[in-house]
């Protein structure tokens, strides 16, 4: 058995990726295979239209919300969001909290002007920032909601001042949220939805139309909108397997059900952490991800010139017992434990229980 | 046993969705599923090159073209190309040879000025218009290769005064092409490459960063070529199918071997419709493709009044047979039998057979 701890492309449910694998050969008993299907058949507009109501159920979506399938991943949401709703002269306020942060800043700015707002940058992002001034008459406050590669994540969102709009590819569907805060949402789907190939986003409708620029058809929101993501070719396949995450998650049980396991299993995770005498976390506590768990040795526990090699075993040993893709982000150094939504229980178990017997056998 | 004559996404080599399905259990021996594994390890970054190594020995692509798969399809390429290549006051030509050739045209008038040197739109793009003039100094000289809806095809590329731009996505590799004369190919993949998701572009370096613009770096050729597409997480999976319809093709023989197997197909289906009484090819005879075959019941063969009727039957028997999606595109009517290269020649023959029964069982 192996437990895959990536940071995504990562674990998906094993019922959901076993049914991707069926439809290829015949899906949805229509004899052809969903990688051959065309997407103006009425088998993969249904798919489609069910996904997108399998999402507005498990985010309870309000009206007056789009949602989006769309191809190129969050990478260019970065240059979307604020193509389609940054004026020129206007101001987007933006939270800097780390690489995904200021690849969406860097966008941001070739499109309008961008305060930020907050950093962490100086402590290496360990933190989420609290208590910053918004900038008067900002068209909106960007968050990354949950910082992958640093173990951080927004445990209550910032108030808008107009509106939030959040990169969440990284915890999507991991706990409830109130959607009626955002403007835009967007996510790639290769954590907890998905494969890579397919972006999501939940857009406020009204927010729309006001950047007054003239925007390439494929970058307009509003040209999907009423094509039902249908404008073009949509990357159909990672939309169904979407469709199979999202099947397994509400079976069991929605949101409020995973949040449950989700803290769960990091709260094993963190205490394991903190009652170790070789590891600990690197977030501050108030801020860990339920999502991402960075750790490395205790620098009272491993000599600087030891490190390297005891890391390397570390992860030979690990990988041995089946735990894998436990290296750490370069920019944080050690070990990351990414344990998403379709990370089982027992996966976290193992990984405890190996991290005390490593430990011991120093 | 079905036949899919779908325009896209369409049949793919059975061989290449049954590897592909494999692969989502288990990658490469490595116990993960390619659903599930990230882009940063090395049997995926592997796969990706030897894709981009295929590719480039299928159509003898020679030295100084990058070789990228980027999401979003053609219809994110019709900006692209223009963002990338076109500055401002300079000039762009544009061949009208249809509904994607006009698509192009559109995105293009965004970024610079557009010349259409010539249309076919008065007959409704049943052929590809000959003896044009350039513009002097254009940029470029932009073709759509083959018309999925019209089934036109430039058998002769026209020789651009400086270097032409095609999108090849319903006929690239279906024949050997001169790279050289071309400053960029791009082309979705849900022709005869894999499923949707994934499109390519092949670029001849020396022709970027002359548009004198900013470029979201999502946009930007210049961002991936470095990267090796891996600048964000590309579609894994999409790649990996066509990494396996690309093997495909070369144990076949390459895009030599494919090209007699096209002609072969498309001559026995335009032979039947030049000899049948009830059917004729909507494409002036010259500029057939190879890959869509447009065909209609002749006038004086059906009445007016009962034409519609009589196409329906027609489907419905045909779909009862296995021979499946046959329907026009509404701007030709009628029916359409889409062969690309993973049609098999029985599917040809099986529809050709079809056509005559039906023709004499009137």
């Amino acid at each position: 058995m192996i437990y895959n701890f990536s940071a995504g492309p990562c674990t998906l449910p094993k019922q959901a990726t076993e049914e991707a694998a069926a439809a290829i050969a015949n899906f949805a008993g229509t004899g052809i295979g969903i990688l051959e299907m065309s997407h103006r058949t009425k088998p993969i507009e249904g798919m489609v239209a069910e996904t997108e109501s399998l999402l507005r159920e498990l985010l309870s979506i309000p009206a007056g919300y789009e949602v989006l399938f769309l191809g190129g991943g969050a990478s260019l949401q970065f240059c979307m969001a604020p193509m389609n709703l940054l004026a020129q002269n206007a101001t987007a306020d933006y939270t800097d909290t780390g690489v995904w942060a200021n690849k969406a800043i860097k966008e941001a700015r070739k499109f309008g002007k961008v305060n930020v707002v907050c950093s962490s940058k100086e402590s290496v992002y360990n933190h989420i920032p609290k208590n910053f001034e918004q900038t008067p008459g900002a068209t909106y406050l960007h968050i990354t909601s949950n910082n992958t590669i640093y173990g951080t994540q927004w445990k209550e969102f910032p108030k808008a001042n107009t509106y939030l709009v959040s990169d969440m590819s990284s915890d999507i569907l991991a706990r409830p949220i109130d959607v009626s805060k955002f403007g835009l949402i967007y996510a790639g789907a290769q954590k907890n939805m998905g494969p890579a190939g397919v972006a999501v986003a939940i857009v406020r409708s009204d927010i729309l139309g006001k950047a007054e620029r003239e925007i390439p058809a494929m970058l307009d929101y509003r040209t999907h909108i009423p094509e039902k993501s249908m404008f073009n070719t949509p990357p159909v396949f990672s939309i169904y397997v979407m469709n199979r995450v999202l099947h397994w998650l509400k079976n069991l049980g929605g949101v409020s059900a995973i949040e449950k396991i989700n803290i769960k299993k990091a709260n094993q995770l963190y205490n394991a952490l903190d009652n170790s005498k070789l590891f600990k976390g690197t977030a501050a506590k108030e801020d860990r991800s339920t999502m991402n768990v960075p750790f490395v040795f205790r620098e009272e526990a491993v000599a600087a010139d030891k490190k390297e090699a005891l890391e390397k075993t570390f992860l030979k040993v690990a990988t041995e017992k089946g735990l894998e893709q436990l290296k750490g982000h370069r920019s944080v150094g050690g070990f990351r434990a990414s344990i998403y939504n379709a990370m089982p229980v027992e996966g976290v178990e193992k990984l405890v229980e190996f991290m005390s017997e490593f430990e011991k056998s120093l």
